[in-house]
């Protein structure tokens, strides 16, 4: 057998949907799960249940792949340069993975870069949040943990210094940033493969409900083609400076005077890109495969259009199957991406792609297909 | 988990197919395969490794499935009985499968319905072969094993009643048919549910080298509105007439003067609906997990003017990972499917599809990179 052997760290959705894609590669795909009903776990042949903070576990699980990717991001910088030690091959390598890792050390790399970025600073004490605040035009201010937090989590906006005591109690160091006045938030996904090949997704929309992102729309609409341009070399040379391998997304805020500033950073399958799969020629879990083994990138360019992303959040019904036979009676063009995941409240447990030529349509069927199987909406 | 669990008998590259699609619906998949190193059981995690021919291995891997469905029409008639008669629901059934099983079944009952058809008769011998080419217009005549031919397999075209004895060595009843002078085969695939709703996918040009399908040109170039109307309506009619839940594949004869003639069915995703992975808005591996699970069939159209497949046969050099690089960097657009077989010289291994604007170019970049895959187009 010649087809080379992947292993992906985290059995979330990711793992899942990169699985999927690698399906028609040929190539082989190992993954270390939490557990054996993670989401990924459930679909994929070659399954190690273990923790990805026990380095032995990891050796042994990257043991015979051909490259190691990941998931999520949480696995620690000493166990990323252990793995290279031993000949892994990790991709994206612990270097670039820092700035993903940590807010702090990504804000001080992109200063450093001069890519625009929201006005920042490390804080120890509400005292310190003060003085940011005076310096940076005023509460509120945005505070986040440097490390561990998602959709929303880690993540404060505080009118006052007497507001700022929750975030410092984790005891992970935190970063405050200036509450950037952004008219809407826009995604800029690009992929590089190790010997410097990069391709740019067009530049989307993204809609966060309750600090959750809750529709993207590709392209997004009406972007100035400066602004788009503009977004996508910033995320090209993002990947390149940092040297990202596989796909980085770059999460933007565009202000009212079309300038678009970094808010985050992450290096894997994003959900800003989970409209490529059924809206682009190639899916970025297709490119992030194909750049983590380095293989030629496919075309990012899209098949319609519009396409319009909406995440399924758990609601009051713990039975979304139940709900296929109204969404796809009604929109036979629907595409609905499951995870497997029981049903909480508020998590994602999946999401749906439309796509065609008018935005308003596409939207709303997106929008009534999420709501649906959510249970939030019954008609 | 309210997600209904799926068995599929066969381990083949339809079954890896067919779980790829699965993985969005949030279904669950369960194989039931001859080895566990079978195209779909290196891909799937829930595998039962045994033999289809023995009932009580059969009857324990449909335990617990909502659902049995089928990579291939070898499943004895009486197993699929007894498996129902223990309340298994499968789909396609064993009444309709029959007529996938045995081309005898499959002729007579064609015929009953007024289906247009070749002249057909079973034959018992050499001088049964040369009454019957007497009354069908001459040799050549097409001879079939009733059961078990594929590709190729168990099909003989004799110029003479001493070229006839080979067939009847298999100790299977033999069909005799009149070689009709057509001028293309073309396929008319369908999905069917249950509950009796339907969609068909564009008539497609199917090209086929040395008995194996080749190339898969959807839709069928050039072909008059109304044979292409008239081949839907054909198929739609004996997916109902005959019951069958799931994909059915009609192989046509298109003769000179437009009719159409049926040559094969298949009730199973089938080669000439590979392209619809790329091609069409809901794949024929969606629609047939859709339909056996009783869902509303989605979307068959296609998503650009023109979609080829090509299949990859194996050839002199057993690795193509080797060929991704070239194949990649020269077609960003190309879409590879590989079965994770080993290569054997003339064995499917996978296929590629492409799709645009411009039928020769389409073409073209599937043959060249089928062929660069299989090693006989070096540059």
């Amino acid at each position: 057998m010649t087809y080379p052997l992947v292993g992906m760290v985290g059995g979330g959705q990711l793992a899942r949907m990169t699985h999927e894609a690698g399906i028609p590669l040929g190539i082989r795909f190992r993954l270390l799960a939490d557990t054996a009903q993670d989401s990924a776990a459930q679909v994929v042949n070659d399954v190690v249940v273990g923790d990805y903070r026990d380095l032995p576990t990891l050796l042994s699980f990257a043991r015979g792949c051909d490259v190691v990717t990941f998931d999520h991001e949480h696995v620690p910088a000493a166990h990323l340069r252990a793995l290279e030690a031993e000949g892994v091959v990790v991709r994206p390598g612990p270097e670039a993975l820092a700035h993903a890792q940590d807010k702090g050390v990504m804000r001080s790399r992109l200063s450093d870069l001069g890519v625009p970025s929201p006005r920042h600073r490390i804080v120890r004490d509400e005292a310190d949040v003060a003085a940011f605040a005076a310096e940076a035009g005023g509460f509120p201010v945005v505070l986040k943990t440097v490390r561990g937090g998602y959709d929303g989590k880690g993540v404060w906006v505080v009118r006052s210094a007497e507001e700022a005591a929750e975030p410092f109690l984790a005891g992970v160091p935190v970063l405050a940033e200036e509450k950037v006045p952004f008219v809407r938030e826009l995604a800029a996904d690009v992929v590089r493969s190790p010997h410097g090949q990069a391709v740019a997704y067009p530049v989307v929309e993204s809609i966060q409900v309750n600090g959750v992102c809750d529709t993207v729309i590709a392209p997004a609409p009406g972007l100035a083609e400066e602004t788009a341009v503009q977004a996508q070399e910033l995320a090209l040379r993002i990947a390149k400076e940092l040297g990202v391998v596989g796909h980085l997304a770059v999460e933007l805020f565009e202000t009212e005077d079309g300038r678009v500033l970094v808010n985050e950073l992450a290096m894997r399958p994003h959900n800003s890109g989970h409209w490529t799969q059924d809206g682009a020629v190639t899916s970025q879990f297709a490119n992030h495969l194909r750049a983590v083994l380095d293989l030629p990138l496919g075309d990012p360019h899209p098949r319609a259009p519009w396409t319009v992303m909406a995440n399924v959040l758990g609601g009051d019904y713990p039975d979304m199957y139940a709900a296929y036979l109204h969404c796809m009676a009604g929109d036979p063009q629907l595409k609905i991406h499951m995870y497997g995941k029981d049903v909480k409240p508020g998590r994602k447990v999946g999401h749906v792609n439309t796509f065609g030529d008018d935005l308003d349509d596409v939207r709303e069927r997106a929008a009534h297909a999420a709501g649906y199987l959510r249970g939030t909406v019954t008609e």
